[in-house]
């Protein structure tokens, strides 16, 4: 399938991390940056050691960069941990591996905020520095929290994650959030813009990194009512998530595991679903209009072209297309 | 010059980073740990990327507990400088370097300091974890910091000594406290503690490394009423300081440069000054006792010589010896 891109057909894109990041990093080749905006999940940024870490913004960043480590999912390639080494003698707290060159992110990230600094002016600066040309926005400026209600009791997403490595049964998921926390402007701008293409949910967990960007008021609302269709990508293929702890948190929550229940959890604001094609017979399962594409991205050819392949398709359903 | 420890007989040594760092070394292995407690300059803390840095206790730190970089002269061995490397990238700000494990204390001690811990408590811990069994103390728990009057203006001392490499001319200094600065209550305990057989300056900087601890109220004072013997090592040998801006300083500060204008800053506490045999010359110009040393120390059997020399003195001349 071949997309012919008209510039100034802006794309935005919401992602996770790691999962999500490998769709971007293809929109990221297949579109002029300028047309493109990815808007990432603040559900897992948290404070530690006195540090502001947005674990999914940086993996965005890393990979749109060129040093995400390929081995780990997350971090940067070429890194040292001498930070760690030293931290786990003279401290406590050395669960959460934070790579030297990473630490210098959080040190400036962390710097320029306690200056007073907004989240979204600080990263797209940074941003520009390593390089990147599109944009990229926390979903919002003020921090909104993911806690997991768990059979040990309600953990922060990075307790649960990190720390307690998934294994804690989930019964519930709570967002959380300290103060004013309002969609970023550019955002609201993006999302009525006539010049809006297409809206491309990546494929992250819908619950972990997706639903928390969703969860910021007035968000969802945005989403519903933009002119620009919406497609989202399966993150579950063949009733398995990529990576993470999707299919086991799905499990818990009483869901069935398979693209379906993706596609139904989207149902109120998605108009189209991307399912694997290894799932097509799921089509019937689905009440919303739904596609099959092949969707494991391997590679960085499978990134991009199932990028230009999203794009073709919100190109042939929307009006600006 | 031989020195038999008599158990129990404390001594309390004074100093700024590296040069006083030999001399401390010297002591720490010439002494049980338990019968040594060493007080650290605090006027070069700062803070720095939203770190608490404190140049000249941690210098000290990693010279006693062995991880000392012998070819900079701070920082530690076996360094990496990933950090460094990614904040040039994405900040403005990467003039003071900062090694990866170097890092991980700033970090530690900046947490730690957030959460209400008092430093002297919290170095207290740290130096235990580094296997660094003397007493390691700041001289106070509250912030006084040096400051140069030079030919740029006023200048903060990180700013004057790393920025702009001690090149403006200084025409004074000042000392600044934040808040209520006093001694560490184990300082004034020790200065008074019967049990003490001396009090050793070590050879660091007369004015910017020994003055502001001095400068600490109360400290000055104590330091004179201390039934045990005060006895200072020049810092500067035949005309010149071993390391560092002392001499430069000292000539602009209107200072003949010479151990004599060290032992006269000194002469309203010091019982005891000792100089370099090459400067033997000079005892006529002193008004204080003084005797002669080796005092140029090379290598750690220099440091550990002159160690047990000056606490035999104190031996010599203590009440307590």
């Amino acid at each position: 399938m071949t997309y012919d891109h008209v510039a100034g057909r802006r794309f935005l894109a919401i992602s996770g991390g790691v999962g999500g990041a490998k769709l971007a990093l293809g929109l990221y080749h297949a579109l002029p940056p300028e047309d493109l905006c990815i808007i990432a999940n603040i559900g897992d940024d948290f404070e530690h050691l006195g540090l502001y870490i947005c674990p999914d913004f940086d993996t965005l960043l890393y990979t749109l960069s060129g040093v995400a480590n390929p081995v780990q999912g997350w971090g940067r390639r070429d890194e040292t941990w001498t930070f760690m080494q030293v931290l786990r003698q003279i401290g406590d707290d050395a669960w959460f591996l934070l790579g030297d060159g990473d630490l210098a992110l959080h040190v400036e990230r962390t710097r320029r905020l306690h200056r007073g600094e907004g989240l979204s002016a600080i990263m797209a600066d940074i941003t520009r520095r390593m390089g990147v040309g599109c944009t990229l926005l926390p979903a919002s400026d003020a921090p909104l929290r993911t806690f997991l209600d768990t059979s040990e009791g309600r953990l922060d997403f990075q307790t649960y994650f990190v720390r307690e490595r998934c294994i804690p049964v989930a019964t519930g998921i709570a967002f959380e959030s300290i103060g004013a926390v309002q969609p970023h402007p550019e955002i609201l701008a993006g999302l009525s813009d006539p010049a809006l293409a297409g809206i491309i949910l990546c494929p992250s967990n819908p619950f972990l990194s997706i639903d928390p960007i969703l969860a910021v008021p007035g968000l969802r609302d945005a989403l519903r009512q933009s002119p620009a269709p919406v497609i989202a990508v399966s993150p579950v293929i063949a009733g398995k998530a990529v990576k993470g702890p999707t299919a086991k948190l799905m499990a818990e929550l009483g869901l069935e595991v398979s693209a379906a229940s993706v596609a139904r959890h989207y149902a109120d604001f998605v108009d189209l679903f991307v399912l694997d094609e290894t799932d097509a017979a799921l089509r019937h399962d689905i009440d919303v209009p739904c596609v099959t594409a092949q969707t494991l991205m391997t590679t960085l050819e499978d990134r991009v072209a199932l990028a230009r392949h999203v794009c073709q398709l919100a190109q042939a359903m929307g009006r600006n297309g």
